[in-house]
């Protein structure tokens, strides 16, 4: 089993990824909100890269939550922004939702052909962990990156998924995924210290929206590994 | 001042770097062999992309040394190859050189229009580090990695000078540069046996080219800084 982490959907070489299990990592927000989502009921969700295709669909197939942000801030009009506390239980159990997010959706086109595409995040790190270890396949780690640019929190995510794939068994690793390792190695014991000074991180708390980078840094909290297929991500 | 870290030039987004000192890293092998034949006497280095390039050059301005690699091993009825130890007083004093390096070459030519390009590397680390700090920019360092390829090397390399900028004064750091913190914070006790499990690393030491590993991962043993203007490399 190799292990590789793309730092952005552009480090992504590979021309066939038939035998590979894809993660796919935007810590802030688009991949915790769809596990946040997803543990809450939801019954799947459409991420979309534009805000006029997120319209169209939904015109297309209502009834749906529409979901999304730009800058960080909720889209006129919409269901829902792009805060995991906007995804209760009560308002998404047993709604579709589509979702527009330019980063997240950028990373998940990117495993277009895998194996499989799991979402991950912190929340669910144990989970997509084990899932991912039990199919057995060579696993990419793909981080979102923000505009196409490096995001730290993706990468410190991707540091910790490798460093449970490697306690597992004997494993090879890209330089890629030996640098997340590193970067995790002397961040673990302070992520939300480190995250703080980070681009998004700070963006967020700018936005008076610390609740939120305090939720999506939460490790192993929910036991569940969404999926995408053919447009559609579910359970 | 500003510290960012390109961990490949396809991640360089500026439009306009005329504020900006560039380092460029490619530790194995071609800015540690740069920065030693400058340490060595010779006069010029001219990077190119092909070995069709090198070869009409000198045609054109010889004599000069031709000097590259493919795959690690020299180029036929070339001079040098990619190893610093070819690099001799001896062999360089008072020469010119053309080298063909793809992915060093790559990386110089990712900083056009900066208002300087230093060639950095392990060996000349404080020298660099020095020169770019009195400068008074903001600082991109880009890792040329390997065919498209995020390399360790180069970005522990990074990492170190990120550590050295930030010892001096108040910097902002991007997320990369963080990064590259991260990983050279855990890795800087045993870069050796860290570099030794990467991809560039184990080619090397595959090649029985063990010497080289430990001659280009020796820090600030070269006070000197190679500049690239107009296409050429000097000091």
């Amino acid at each position: 089993m190799n292990i590789n982490v793309a730092f952005l959907p552009s480090d992504i070489h590979e021309k066939n990824l038939s035998e590979t299990v894809c993660i796919v990592l935007d810590i802030f927000r688009a991949t915790s909100v769809i596990v946040t989502a997803m543990a809450h009921g939801c019954q799947h969700i459409i991420p979309v890269l534009t805000i006029e295709e997120a319209r169209r669909l939904a015109g297309e197939i209502g009834p749906v939550l529409l979901a999304g942000e730009r800058q960080s801030i909720k889209i006129n009009g919409f269901d829902c922004g792009n805060s995991p506390y906007e995804f209760s239980k009560d308002r998404v159990q047993a709604q579709k939702i589509i979702m527009t997010t330019t980063n997240g959706t950028t990373a998940i086109n990117s495993t277009k052909g895998a194996y499989r595409t799991l979402i991950g995040s912190f929340l669910n790190a144990n989970a997509v962990y084990k899932e991912a270890q039990e199919l057995g396949k060579d696993i990419l780690i793909v981080c979102a990156g923000t505009d196409r640019l490096f995001s730290l929190e993706d990468a410190l995510c991707a540091g910790l998924l490798v460093h449970r794939f490697i306690g597992a068994e004997h494993v090879s690793m890209t330089d890629s995924a030996r640098g997340a390792l590193l970067m995790y190695t002397t961040a673990k014991e302070a992520i939300g210290e480190i995250v703080s000074h980070s681009r998004n991180g700070k963006r967020l708390y700018d936005l008076d929206l610390k609740t939120d980078v305090d939720y999506c840094l939460q490790t192993d909290i929910l036991d569940i590994v969404p999926k995408y297929s053919e447009g559609k991500i579910s359970l």
